[in-house]
């Protein structure tokens, strides 16, 4: 099944995170010790979790990013570190709580934390996330950076929020649905840029493209991550496959599958992913991918990633060249042509 | 077996949250509704689940205080009604992931957030609570406030993960149990009397008491709920019994029936325990209530909370005579003898 979905061919050569992230490598790992260091003198049961959710290195795009543009911008502080810490911060906290959601076992190939330490511990775990990437920002000079990471993780719990209330609704509309994703998932990429520009300090009009940028990407990001829950390959995604279909979840994939089907067969097709959510039905999971693919919907959800990545670049190509923008560039083909 | 653990007389007149915080009425209401309103322009399935939940009034004791605090020190400003509701946010969100954690259907009488919206929903509006808290908070002139609250908000979190990885645990010590407490409950009660404080704005002296009234009655604020947990009556608690031994928790009543059985009586008793967690074993239940009664625990456990509350009510004392103290002094008692 895997890249059936499109009719490009994926780039020969295509930089991995730890190529694009060279130029802020070494800022990266420090982001790492910050992150485990977070508890502080905490209860040990914490600084246990903590340790063990943070050294599951991930890709560290969002802090990555935001590196990327204050090394951009000519940002000479140590600020930027603490900042890209918070912003993972977040991130981990909605993967914890998402986990617990989607009952996901892996991740990144390895254990999600509501598999290793059960779904109390883990809820506290991630309720601890979301209250320190908000509180260590709290000394910064500029008072509205705590205000922007607390708006954009309240509009990501909105997003999550949403998406759960649309579960197994056929007439959830692309729009609607990229509102959610845009909530859920691209509002952290764009405030992750924004926050680079104000501690790089850059002019209106880098920022506005910055922006764009983040949103962009990210929404890419998202349609990508909801291609690869139905065609990605376990062994390479490190996730539990079709995690979506069996949470009833309506990704675009399926939005694209369902527009042209009559009304008997929408019918159909609830039923069967009621089935799939209650019974775990495998059948009903290879007669939904083959109505899918059919209809041609991985392949028109890919053109929709490829035109998100194409606004994210045009957006980035409006910086001044630095090595760190090409990084941003290798960034989003990164997003779009990833496997995992 | 209600009121079967003091042999004190229950004294006749007991002022309950109406009367107590009658000087602070009407600033209590406008806590409520600035509570109603905080998701703001949000998604409609946030706004509804936010105001349901806040609708749900419950006692407002930590508002209440903080409030009868202000009151006390002649403070005129407003920022008193939305840090009320920021400590009220944390307390709430606190509830609704405990709740989530133990399975409860039932508190207050109503339907608790997990029973009505599912765990999903429920994980997601705690989300919600604890960063709006912290948030709403983040436009205060004094910037130790939010700080303040965020170390709070993490202490209970600490308080909640150590609770749980000592479930089962029949060899926890009366001193660890307290220091759990503390972190889980008597935190926030100090917070808020230190929050009134800063305020306010009142002397070294002042301020200590008030910190030392916050401790110690949350830790009797705790205790008195670990013992109605076993004693009380549902129909007046309002909450679901027993919830502590179905969870496996070791609470002072416990401990206290514990400290004197033999090594094979304990190991019986610990058996009797995972029975209960795992089968809602109700003779286990039974057989257990009557070893602590028996034991006097119940007895004993109340009296730990008399000499708690009588440590907030010497430090209420020390501050000037006034309305509002007379009311935190009869809050003490009605945290004491209150049957819910």
């Amino acid at each position: 099944m895997a890249r059936e979905y499109s009719t490009l061919p994926r780039p020969s050569v295509l930089p991995g995170p730890a190529e694009i992230f060279a130029p802020v490598s070494r800022k990266l790992r420090s982001v790492n010790r910050a992150l485990r260091s977070w508890p502080g003198r905490a209860s040990p049961v914490l600084l246990r979790m903590a340790r063990q959710t943070v050294s599951k290195q991930g890709k560290l795009i969002r802090p990555g990013i935001l590196l990327l543009i204050t090394g951009h911008l000519g940002y000479k502080g140590k600020n930027d570190t603490i900042l890209a810490a918070a912003v993972e911060a977040i991130h981990l906290a909605s993967l914890i709580h998402d986990d617990i959601i989607d009952r996901s076992a892996y991740r990144r190939g390895e254990k999600t934390a509501v598999e290793r330490f059960g779904p109390n511990l883990s809820l506290l775990l991630g309720d601890f996330f979301f209250i320190r990437s908000i509180a260590r920002t709290l000394c910064s000079e500029d008072p509205e950076i705590p205000q922007m990471l607390a708006a954009t993780a309240q509009k990501m719990i909105e997003g999550e929020m949403e998406e759960l209330e649309e579960s197994f609704n056929l007439n959830l509309t692309p729009d609607r649905y990229l509102k959610i994703i845009e909530k859920k998932t691209a509002s952290l990429f764009q405030t992750t840029c924004r926050l680079g520009c104000r501690l790089g300090g850059t002019g209106r009009k880098e920022e506005t493209a910055l922006a764009e940028y983040g949103l962009n990407l990210g929404l890419a990001f998202q349609v990508i991550d909801d291609l690869l829950d139905l065609v990605g390959q376990p062994a390479e995604t490190g996730k539990t496959a079709f995690s979506d279909l069996r949470e009833g979840r309506v990704t675009l994939p399926l939005i694209v599958a369902l527009k042209h089907q009559e009304p008997a067969a929408r019918r159909e097709l609830k039923r069967r992913l009621e089935r799939i959510s209650r019974d775990q039905d495998r059948a009903s999971i290879s007669s939904l991918l083959a109505i899918m693919k059919r209809s041609g919907a991985f392949r028109l959800t890919f053109e929709q990633a490829l035109a998100l990545a194409g606004k994210a670049r045009q957006a980035a190509l409006a910086l001044k060249p630095s090595p760190h923008r090409q990084s941003l560039l290798q960034l989003v083909d990164f997003v779009l042509w990833r496997k995992k």
